[in-house]
């Protein structure tokens, strides 16, 4: 087990995180409130789209099958934002709580897409780095528009049916 | 649920996926192969230890009971990062999936650290904030540091070892 095995391996479990990242987003669109949100993460599946279809291109071109892993991470990743959404949707809480979901899910993207284009540069597969960088900085992009959503307004309506008690 | 509502079921979700974390570094230093990256994870096991007496210490500051939460992504991130290592531990490629493992976990605890401690601001919680703020960057260095020992030889090693032949 080289590289080149953690390398496609990798490869394999960012497809089917994004794969289970398009099935979780809808969900997420509906319940957020803030009409500024619901755009950020309508925007979101359509690059997540693409997203997929660049993991797909990367797999023919190095001739790996992407399908035939589950990403644990992923599925723990999204357990819990389902688990948040339950408890905290639809309450003042509900957008602050999304925000928060969607960025740990796009850290964890960050961090692997960051991984596996180090490992397509030492690998020498330039065009794939390339083509993964293009992904990475949507990722980074809307980890940045989730944080101005936040400060923008989310967090001060949550806050503000908070009361003055401190805990 | 409001704002403060959510600070309180997160910062129960962070001490349980401290502790997690806690549970699974020995297990990764044991593996690793290079004396950097053994290192590097001893010193995050001392720093993970100190971060949970900080989770601890908010707690009691604001009368929260830091127990009583599974946090299902990190449940899922450790899954994972076990998966790895009984697939590529021991391989040339060990230590790079360590790595890329430890960098998920650390960039799910950017995520977040960054979003209580924004929210630790916005409920008023200046000291809290601070004590949170001290483990943030302890999380960002390791990352760092983790990302220094890849470029520095674990990845090379991992690909000295692939031959050849492109995918």
């Amino acid at each position: 087990m080289d590289l080149k095995h953690l390398f496609e391996h990798t490869l394999k479990d960012i497809y089917n995180s994004e794969n289970q990242i398009l099935q979780a987003l809808p969900q997420m669109e509906s319940t957020a409130q803030s009409p500024e949100l619901k755009a950020a993460i309508r925007k979101h599946i359509g690059e997540t789209q693409q997203q997929i279809e660049r993991v797909k291109t990367v797999g023919e071109k190095l001739g790996i099958d992407v399908n035939g892993v589950v990403c644990a991470a992923t599925v723990g990743l999204i357990k819990e934002a389902k688990e948040h959404l339950e408890e905290f949707g639809g309450t003042p809480a509900g957008d602050a709580a999304i925000i928060a979901s969607a960025q740990k899910v796009e850290h964890y993207e960050i961090a692997n897409y960051g991984t596996v284009i180090t490992w397509a540069e030492e690998l020498g597969y330039k065009e794939v780095a390339q083509i993964l960088q293009d992904t990475l900085a949507e990722e980074e992009d809307t980890d940045k528009a989730l944080s101005q959503i936040a400060k923008q307004g989310v967090n001060q309506s949550a806050e503000s049916n908070s009361g003055a008690t401190l805990l």
